[in-house]
């Protein structure tokens, strides 16, 4: 089996389950038990046979003539994504970016809670954002081991991020998510993925090309 | 050819250039020439292959035994994205996120300037977030005209995204950001992007329960 292949296809497969999730449990707490691939791929804005791959992914088949089961797809994603019990994070660095995670709800939707937020600024040390306090930086690494936090969110600027990034390491989380665009040096068995908010700028800007390029299919 | 196929490939190498961007930039401003496949994998965290199947698609090869000239592959990554000129965007919503990517240095490395700001909240009409300026809604459509804007970043609540959506479509913009989970129902010759910032979680997500699992090799 071509292994490189796959992790290229699946890539967009795993970045899109999150919306699938969020569809699907619209849709439960509507009172539906099954919902049609077209209907996903519709609102997806993909193929039908796009979902019926993206979904197979996570194990899940539709059944002919009736579609995916709800509550069966949601567990399926759930437990793909490792969600199925709430994950709970850290984040460090409480400036426009870190605020704006701290309050964005759809987290809550997929059970991810941002438990604790830290910063070193003595001005936001105490305050509170999004009804989050905001944490002196040394309380991580005891704060971190007493509560079995696995993800660290990390929003600090350039310069801070690798010393940010050994706070984590060294409070025992498994992964970091990293906002900055610092190359951070980890151990092998800590898992870091890098965020540039420009990724998804490049791709509609791409598209607006290839589209005035074209001018003629839909993307 | 398999167009499918292309594209599914396609999507997380046009999510990586903004990356390749950003790492050629600063050799450059370092006095650099030239810099080896190898090298920009080390800082992606990918193998050398990938960076060369992902510069090849913007047209770029590296020399044998040279590696990639620096000015030349900014030049065709920034072509193949239409990030060569300026490209100014509007804003509308400057909630907690909103704010956040009006402060987003990064856009402005790659040519992105997000000149306006727009809300219907009179409480912030007329306030500055970022050195910019808030505006009324009403005064969107005649800015963008003039100012030929083809981006728009929709960053306000689900209620409201359709109708911001349609501000933008009737100002003659090309394409918008969503960040609101609304579907968007916008003409065909407009593309969406959407953006779930749950997403890179998911992401980090599946590649630390994937390790948990198999406890051995490296993502």
């Amino acid at each position: 089996m071509n292994q490189e292949k796959e992790k290229v296809a699946a890539l967009p497969t795993i970045r899109r389950l999150p919306v699938y999730l969020r569809l699907l449990k619209e849709l439960k707490s509507k009172g539906n038990l099954l919902v049609s691939g077209t209907y996903l791929a519709e609102k997806m804005g993909c193929e039908p046979i796009q979902v019926r791959k993206d979904l197979a992914a996570t194990g899940t088949e539709g059944r002919p003539r009736l579609g995916f089961e709800i509550e069966k797809t949601i567990e399926a994603i759930e437990d793909f994504l490792g969600w199925n019990n709430t994950q709970d994070a850290f984040i460090i660095g409480i400036g426009s970016l870190g605020s704006a995670l701290l309050g964005y709800k759809t987290f809550e939707h997929h059970n991810i809670s941002i438990v604790a937020a830290f910063d070193n600024d003595p001005e936001k040390i105490g305050s509170i954002v999004h009804g989050k306090e905001i944490f002196d930086i040394s309380k991580l690494a005891p704060l971190a081991s007493r509560m079995h936090i696995q993800i660290g969110i990390l929003t600090v600027p350039e310069f801070a991020a690798q010393m940010a990034a050994e706070y984590l390491v060294n409070s025992g989380i498994k992964g970091i998510w990293n906002f900055s665009p610092a190359n951070l040096a980890v151990p092998a068995d800590i898992v870091v993925q890098n965020e540039d908010l420009s990724s998804g700028l490049a791709v509609l800007c791409k598209r607006i090309k290839a589209k005035a390029e074209v001018n003629s299919e839909r993307c």
